[in-house]
């Protein structure tokens, strides 16, 4: 009765966790995709570096191959799961330079060459899909992208690092110390060998300067992003966040807001921030991502789901590669890159956000009153303060939070203390969100 | 230096809360939307029962009609926001015959009359797009019908009705009886003054079918939901809820799994439930929307935010507006009904589920046993048992919570109860989800 559905052919390149899932899960489930996109789509090779090397699943060893043009050329459509930036830039745009749509997971390369990829893409007639770099298998490429076209976002805030939400989370229910936690998460293949991209927040940036190229339809990169890591959070601030019943969490966050220019501009960061334990953010455990987005007519949304792993992740390349696959076979293309706000990126210190700061102090008469003194001539104007005897004979600890305040004031605050005859030590300064 | 854009006529069938809010959005975001959709949307004509009635917004009176055909011929893009069966299915069907793309917030008319509408925007070459529907802001028809096409969804589990939400909310936060809690919401217009169609649980019925539609790639109406409303809930019921670390929610479910006749089918219910408090869909208060959905590869995603309301509904009307406003200009289409699977729809007896029920007894020695004896006849085993004074003198009051079972057998188990000679009264049933 009805035509026979198009054939297309897909090329994998990379066949670790995501990619032997991706493969498995399109052949297993062959025909429901046939049915969903209209299309059948066939994986046709895999392009690895080693062809003998162990696989998570089993691929047909006859598609595998090293050869870069055998994945790509003649394709219809193209997975990308190499990451890094190279050889993935010069493969992707080799497919895209054909006209080949892409999916990719890769985020490094999306925060880095994220404008060139859409151009190629565009002028092409090609789909660029990327779900999977930001969030997993949590579909917030998709609302910000086509769900929220129709509001104006003016705040994204998420967990997008699940191997830094498992290390907070051990410190803070099992009271390891950073260095134990991370060891753990290591031995369970929840951390890298080299933990650097992850916990010193980098891996968080490119996905808050993807999410917010999406949000704010303005072209922003990594460098844009101000970045701190979680590396030098301890046990004392994870006992000092529950005593005031807040929790730590590594937040990505970018906001649209008026600048002190008076211009509107993106802000974007990622901190460790504490949140109250009964913010939605708080409760997103282990491996776990979530992202709030607050648009001026939807109010807050929140996306939640799995940050990583072989099938999560390959469910939203799946996503993916059925939209690019329905395109292909009946017209449409996916949504281009939108950066017509072309807003201006606002300097970092003039965010406006809450410390607390805790110090040790000499145990004297009028110490507070130093200190107070302090963050008056900076006009940053004080919450709460919480003294308490330290362990060290004559010395005394002192809890300072702030109300908001400007960053770079709050920044000149916490200089001032270190350098202060009242102040022995600065032992930590966190900031405090969600509140 | 580029082609100029497109203009697109937009007919608004209904000038409501959302509705007038749509008009203004997309009035004062002009830009905006098109610089997102690549083409310029213009409203042409708003229909309305009296051009005179007040509006929640302005709107331009010499848009405002009272007759259909001038809202929708000739028109590009169709908004219907009457709600109800008739005249909205008459109107939208007139908008897709004409090929005429139709964004829509009903969810009656959906639950009813889905296929038929399906039908029409097909052959007609036009999108129906119903983000609005199902839970206002909330962006899981999106999720669902493409974000998750690459998975198999097995279970769909949410918080799907505003107004039950914040009866139930009052109820468990401020000890009021469900007629207080009631009135309260009708007093600030959380409910309706006839709060049949949210209280009995026909809303979130509706919602329910058209969430299982669309993650079962089956065609399922309202009438295969299994239906049960909160107006039997007590004062009681929350405090025992409370007891137990619980708390209670109208919960819409719908499931993928093996029926009794071994062959997959699809089932469906609408109940109100204890679900423990640390539980996602716990801590959704007042008139926020959360669904959970459960994909074999993607694990459990959530989806949260407002789910009723002007500007958050129209919020996904918009964007609902964008896509078919980009398909209209540039090629493509809304994904069609996809019922491929055409799975069977499961007896409601047979669904697996967990029953607290309360009951009051003889205080007298061996009632326990013959308590415990009708739930072993049934074959249901019981997780835990609490016993209690009761005020009435000679009586007391146990509560049994089974571990999962049989609904059937469930129900069979509350009518030999209710029957039995050790048992006074029994008091309640609820059902306990989420463990």
């Amino acid at each position: 009765m009805s035509a026979p559905r198009p054939v297309l052919g897909v090329g994998v390149l990379g066949a670790g966790t995501v990619g032997s899932q991706v493969i498995r899960i399109l052949q297993s489930s062959r025909e429901d995709f046939a049915a969903r996109s209209g299309a059948e789509m066939e994986v046709r090779r895999v392009l690895v570096r080693n062809v003998d090397a162990p696989r998570d699943a089993p691929i047909d060893r006859e598609l595998l191959t090293t050869d870069p043009a055998e994945a790509i050329d003649n394709m219809d459509l193209v997975v990308e799961l190499i990451g890094g930036i190279e050889p993935a830039r010069t493969l992707v745009l080799r497919a895209l330079n054909q006209g080949i749509s892409v999916v990719t997971g890769n985020k490094a390369l999306l925060a880095a060459h994220g404008p060139e990829l859409y151009e190629a893409a565009a002028s092409n007639g090609a789909d660029l899909y990327y779900e999977a770099a930001v969030a997993g298998a949590v579909p917030v490429v998709y609302g910000l992208r086509e769900s929220l076209a129709g509001d104006r976002i003016t705040t994204v805030m998420g967990i997008v690092n699940g191997t830094t939400n498992f290390i907070l989370d051990a410190m803070s229910t099992k009271g390891l110390s950073y260095e134990d936690a991370l060891k753990q998460a290591q031995d369970l293949g929840f951390a890298e060998a080299d933990p650097t991209a992850d916990v010193e927040g980098f891996d968080a940036a490119a996905k808050c300067s993807i999410l917010a190229s999406l949000a704010f339809h303005t072209r922003v990169g990594i460098d844009d992003v101000a970045v701190e890591g979680i590396s030098s959070i301890t046990k004392e601030d994870m006992e000092e966040a529950a005593r005031v019943g807040h929790t730590i969490k590594l937040l990505a966050i970018a906001e649209r807001r008026i600048g002190e220019d008076g211009r509107e501009g993106v802000a974007m960061r990622v901190h460790p921030a504490q949140v109250p334990s009964d913010h939605p953010l708080a409760s997103v455990d282990g491996a776990f991502n979530a992202i709030l987005v607050e648009g001026e007519a939807a109010g807050r949304l929140m996306f939640y789901g799995q940050g990583a792993g072989g099938a999560p992740t390959a469910s939203a390349v799946l996503s993916d590669l059925v939209a690019a696959a329905h395109h292909r076979a009946f017209g449409g293309h996916a949504p281009r890159e939108s950066v017509y706000a072309h807003l201006p990126i606002l300097d970092p210190g003039s965010t406006h956000t809450r410390y607390q700061i805790r110090l040790q102090v000499e145990d004297r008469l009028g110490v507070l009153s130093d200190v107070a003194g302090i963050f008056a001539r900076h006009g940053v104007s004080i919450q709460s303060v919480h003294q308490r005897n330290d362990e060290v004979p004559g010395a005394c600890v002192i809890v300072v939070t702030s109300h908001r305040a400007r960053e770079a004031d709050l920044r000149a605050v916490a200089r001032a203390l270190s350098v202060s005859d009242a102040v022995r030590e600065v032992t930590s300064t966190i900031r405090v969100e969600g509140e």
